[in-house]
């Protein structure tokens, strides 16, 4: 079905709005969350402070739909590198085989992460969210939650397949592989690549024990 | 053999160290890291400014020090509760049960994350280490990474006595049930307590897939 192209004021909104976003996320990588201010991601957008007020209540509101524009974006072109459907509800593969499917997801997600247009600011977020309580629980509620959740869904249907045992809880369970990938990137306590996630999901599914 | 008494400038040198130490960490879990200055730290603790030079060169070396001598003063009260020689060096118990080390420990863990007077400049420190890679790089290799070392240390013993796969790296290994905690504490993702430490533990040795 043909779509009707926009009205004009609603494709300029959307450009004033993609502006913003990439103005909000730019200078929280260049110069931390602290030091960003509504004034300057105006500025930097070529807008006015008050088309910012129009949309959003404070930074952390900008800074936060910039992000699940971002994620949403990254979901997108994923899903049209592999021919799928890119308006389709973002959800973990299920292929019938567990560990390729985990796979693929962290091997994306550590992609993402070592991406210079993700990593400041999303580690300038997650810092702000480490120091302000606030913020920290805004941004697990709205960024981070929802991302575990893909990975519950993907777990339970595993647990449905007799793939992982019915008494495990899933929301336990992804941290496994997905805490560690989250330390070592937060924290830089080591590197991270596929070769990592992919032995993080082989330990997690086997356990350390011998069997 | 009777030890003998320290002379009175080394009981005074160490009173100094300590109410400095005391004074940084009090100060960096109220105002924060990039707030809290050596002036800050020397006024709280009573001593010139010159004292704290005299031993540190920055206000980052200071809370190093001020950590390392907190978790020794832990690791000690911990060995004198459980009758062991507080002199000792630490480390993970062996007693050849693997899983129930492992949660003892975590167990621990848990109890100090969620000590007041841990909590607070603890999670000052590591956001700073997240925001400043310099400040992480020190952090990680100073404080977290020798932590890491001592699981390493008892998964390689587990591995010679048959507990633990030997192809299984014991360094990616130990991340299955310290990092979803680190994560937990670090990023408010979802309560810490012991019965979800325990919970991780049975989870990384047996694995997620039915046996």
């Amino acid at each position: 079905m043909a779509q009707k192209s926009a009205p004009d004021s609603t494709r300029r909104s959307e450009r004033s709005r993609r502006a913003i976003y990439d103005a909000a996320l730019a200078l929280v990588g260049e110069i931390g969350y602290s030091r960003t201010t509504i004034e300057g991601i105006a500025a930097r957008a070529g807008v006015g402070k008050q088309t910012i007020y129009r949309w959003w209540t404070s930074k952390a509101d900008v800074l936060l739909e910039a992000f699940l524009d971002l994620g949403e974006q990254a979901a997108e072109q994923a899903a049209r590198a592999d021919g799928a459907d890119p308006g389709a509800e973002y959800a973990i593969p299920d292929t019938g085989d567990l560990a390729a499917d985990l796979k693929y997801v962290l091997r994306a997600t550590v992609d993402e992460l070592l991406d210079p247009r993700f990593e400041a600011p999303s580690r300038a977020l997650a810092a702000e969210g480490v120091v302000s309580e606030e913020i920290g629980r805004v941004f697990v509620a709205r960024l981070l939650e929802p991302q575990l959740q893909l990975y519950v869904r993907r777990l339970r249907a595993a647990q449905e397949a007799g793939q992982v045992r019915p008494e495990v809880d899933p929301r336990i369970a992804l941290e496994l592989f997905v805490s560690p990938l989250a330390q070592r990137w937060l924290q830089r306590t080591a590197p991270i690549s596929h070769e990592y996630t992919d032995t993080l999901v082989d330990y997690a599914l086997n356990g350390l024990a011998p069997r």
